[in-house]
């Protein structure tokens, strides 16, 4: 029994952070462009014709805008995101 | 040893969502107005001078605005996130 709890505890030491990473534990994004090494939109406010919503929870299916996906992320997760609205007055 | 791996089986099913969960997994946001149910940010375009980074790593000290602390939530984490940068021509 002792022999089988330490080994217990040396699996959990060397795969407990593999288990969470593979849950992508701390990213934001798991999804979008990840073949670039930082994903930085650059939006003129010209092209803003009324107002528009920019998604900040990485799940949306119409990047960069919010489609309305952090609603299950929220559910799903617990988390409180959502987008930025920029508009016209 | 047979006993062992069972206990040790039910174990992680039973925990192995908590573990996760302690490190936020799927959050992307730990710190920002927790108390609010979703954190919806709005921009006048008017109110942009010339140009604006705003966050969407969620890990600035300046909300809503980039501060640049993504580079260390993409260093920790292996992330690539970024903000999105509103601009005026
Ligand atoms: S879909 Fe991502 S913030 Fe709405
Ligand atoms: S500080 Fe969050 S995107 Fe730059």
């Amino acid at each position: 029994v002792v022999v089988a709890g330490l080994g217990y505890t040396s699996y959990l030491a060397f795969f407990s952070d593999a288990r969470c990473s593979d849950k992508k534990s701390g990213l934001c994004n798991s999804l979008i462009r990840k073949n670039e090494a930082k994903v930085v939109t650059m939006v003129d406010v010209e092209d803003i014709a009324d107002k528009a919503a920019f998604c900040r929870c990485w799940k949306t299916k119409n990047w960069p805008y919010c489609d309305g996906s952090h609603a299950e992320h929220n559910k799903v997760t617990g988390d409180n995101v959502g987008p930025i609205v920029v508009k016209r007055n």
